[in-house]
């Protein structure tokens, strides 16, 4: 067998022990008793050392040598795949098996403490779990950054956003952190002009939200013999190559964000699904990157769900759902309603005028703490500061501040900026989509997804990583990433009357 | 570290990948869309391979010869797992992986299939699958006959009964297979002249039998801490070592047997949860063999939950559960209900009477297709011929015969004799329970298992794999396995009036 085949068969084995990982870590948020969790942090690091030493046994090495020097059989797609493995290897190899097994087993333990510490307001009760995650986070980024001869935030970013780079990103966040403030005070401005908005009146039933959401599912295209829809108390998108389990979340006084919930997921999930099947298990097969996942979900969140051609087509079903009628449940206002603009203390419920806001902070902080500039012992003050810098507002707890998400607690640093180039991706992607195909948006407005899915398939989801991301980009829209379809989509729904 | 700690770590690592599996198994079997069923498949193969790894690398050989050199500073536990990793790393090191891997595969994939098979009672369709599977787990037989130096049928009741021999099993069954014809027949004229069994009405809705068995689970001490009920195809207690996942079934039309299904797996969860925690993740504090831990199924089941003590206690709940009453609902009925004889065609529901009749026909059929003198081909007419020969009915469908059984379509060749071993350890073991503690049945009159749980516990579930079965036996009762307890309560409850 070739270098290459040979290399084919050990990623496919590291692939489907990642797999494993992604069912169980599914389990743990949505099934697993309680008592269970110390037995689970035991097994996912296991499993996750299992992986990691397939990648980096010696022969590894070698046979990444070998294949090297024998590319001419090659196609375009083990090429790419090949520089893959590459670049997976260089991530595993700094870092010492100990040390995998070590974060993953404080992270596990962090993530379960953290689900009590939040619903109790207990930053103290999750200071030394967090602080023992970021030390072994810290000598990762130091061991990665000396391989991949970049910072050590840099080098946590690039298990996420593969060649993704702080300067790349500070020149696209400038320009958001200067447009944003004044921005937001012109669509406050404007919205304050118009009609009051009326809250649809619950209680409305977790089934029937439910039934709602895999209604709207079925509809994105959501294929249920694939995957699959629980209830977690944060909100994702994982399980494995071939079953996709996404998870949202269920206030029986307002089913809006819980609904926005499951289309953003299901936005990520369809590209789960999209992905080219014929190089599963491969590193070439899998998500080009973070914020290209991202772009998935929030397209079809915020660009799609939230139009008003959407609300034409999901209204009804809406009012179906819970047996409602009146003014609250016309097209018009659950438009307003999906399309409100106010700064708030979480994250996952902002809107997406102020959610870089929410980001920004995350990323300055997180940079600090990686850098060692931050103690998490002061991260509840330095939080407080930014929300009172950015959006001029302090949370009474940090519940509703520092404490709100899963990432620091379950070891996944560098990941935050990569929701925000979503944001902009999607807005520059779905432009490009819409100027390719005209029939997409009479097609939403149909509850019709396949015209704008055909057109993802096809420049998006079915490269794989075959490109990098900004190849990826100037493929499926002509461009590199810019802030300027963003800007445009914000400007065009929140103060130019399309929505 | 001296080489025994190694081996600790080795087998604990391979343990914790034996944990991971069994939760993707319980996912595969509860929760998985089907179409997912392939990855699963690829995913089970390789975490089995890679556990396999572990235990077969030249290093785990070389130190189990250093330990073995220096067990002077071992205690009897210690000793104890030494001897049980030699016994699973001969198991291991007898089978290359790649069959390992392949079995694992087919059987997967076999297991599938043959839910769809089974639905649709198309033995034709599954027949393929049955081969491959037949084939793959012949070759394994072959290789663990060299390395156990006994029969291949033996070396694969060994995987589940350790030490376990087809000759002294069938001294076992050969007096089984005399007395039960006759004493069936007894039990047949005993009952005929008893007042007729009424059936309470249904329907009772899946909830209500779910919400009934979740309260006897608990009365009975199962640890929803670290445990759940969930529904599948094939009721199994499955899961990980802290956190056992037990399943049933639910028939609108007559919730007792669910409900007995339900209390049968939760005494294998007891066995489970009451395993020495300190040893756990080592071969040593693993439950001692599949028949022990079917003894401990049917204590609960047969031995306790189907006797007048446990039904004064359960009448009511039973009542309440479903707002019933009337004639149906009195003990005296329900004791008569649930130990009704009457030969029918499946296993998991046949009585404790003609239950061995079931387990003997596929223990023959078992050994002559491992021994080549049975094809996968002629068994359903074989089937069939069996039922007439030991039972006297013959069913009209594969469904109802020869397609019922999940075991031999995912891979358990060499299990089906465990059953009865366990009917008559449980037999055995309970008469010794009620000997030493003339409390615990008082206790169960009131619901209250703690008596027995704390016999059970001291007993036979902190021993863990200390002992070997027939030590474990002769020291939980005094004597060593035979068929005297199991006659003697089969006469009391059928034929002596005491049930």
């Amino acid at each position: 067998m070739s270098a290459y085949l040979q290399l084919e068969d050990r990623f496919r084995r590291a692939a489907l022990l990642g797999d494993a990982e992604g069912i169980l870590h599914w389990d743990m948020s949505t099934m697993m008793p309680e008592g269970s969790a110390n037995g689970r942090g035991e097994q996912l690091a296991v499993l996750k050392r299992a992986g990691h030493e397939i990648i980096t046994a010696p022969e590894t090495e070698s046979l990444l040598d070998e294949a090297a020097e024998a590319t001419a059989g090659l196609d375009e797609w083990q090429q790419a795949n090949l520089a893959e493995m590459r670049r997976n290897w260089i991530h595993a190899n700094a870092v010492p098996g100990d040390l995998v097994e070590a974060l993953s087993k404080a992270a596990s333990s962090c993530e379960m403490e953290w689900r009590r510490a939040r619903a109790e307001n207990d930053f103290p009760g999750i200071l030394p779990f967090l602080e023992t995650v970021l030390t072994l986070v810290r000598e990762v980024a130091a061991a990665k950054s000396q391989a991949l001869d970049c910072s050590p935030y840099d080098a946590l970013l690039d298990e996420y956003e593969p060649g993704g780079r702080c300067a790349d990103i500070d020149v696209l966040f400038t320009d958001l952190r200067a447009f944003l403030p004044g921005f937001l005070e012109r669509v406050r401005q404007h919205q304050a002009s118009e009609p009051e908005i009326l809250m649809p009146e619950g209680p409305f039933p977790v089934a029937a939200q439910r039934d709602l959401g895999l209604k709207l599912m079925a509809g994105a295209g959501f294929d249920f013999n694939r995957g699959r829809l629980d209830i977690s108390l944060h909100p994702f998108c994982g399980g494995a190559s071939e079953d996709v389990r996404i998870t949202s979340r269920y206030d029986e006084d307002d089913f809006t964000q819980g609904l926005m919930g499951v289309m953003h997921e299901t936005g990520h999930a369809l590209y789960e699904f999209g992905l080219p099947g014929d190089r599963r298990y491969q590193p070439v097969g899998r998500a080009r990157s973070m914020s290209l996942h991202e772009s998935q979900s929030l397209l079809v969140e915020m660009q799609v769900c939230r139009s008003r051609a959407f609300l034409v087509s999901a209204a009804p079903l809406m009012r179906a759902a819970f047996a409602a009628s009146g003014p609250a449940w016309e097209v018009d206002n659950l438009s307003r309603l999906y399309t409100r603009v106010r700064p708030g203390f979480i994250r996952v419920d902002a809107d997406e005028v102020t959610y870089p806001a929410h980001v920004i902070l995350r990323y300055d902080l997180e940079r600090a703490m990686i850098g060692g500039d931050l103690l998490p012992a002061d991260l509840p003050g330095a939080w407080n500061e930014g929300m009172q810098r950015l959006l001029g507002i302090v949370p009474k707890t940090d519940r509703e501040g520092c404490l709100q998400d899963i990432h620091w607690f379950d070891g996944a640093w560098g990941y935050f900026p990569t929701y925000t180039l979503g944001a902009m991706s999607a807005a520059q992607i779905f432009a490009s989509a819409k100027a390719s195909d005209a029939g997409i948006v009479p097609a939403i407005e149909k509850g019709d997804f396949t015209p704008l899915m055909a057109w993802l398939r096809a420049n998006i989801h079915s490269k794989g990583s075959l490109l990098s991301v900004p190849d990826l980009m100037q493929s499926a829209t002509g461009a590199p990433l810019s802030t300027a379809a963003f800007k445009r989509h914000l400007e065009e729904r929140y103060l130019g009357g399309k929505c």
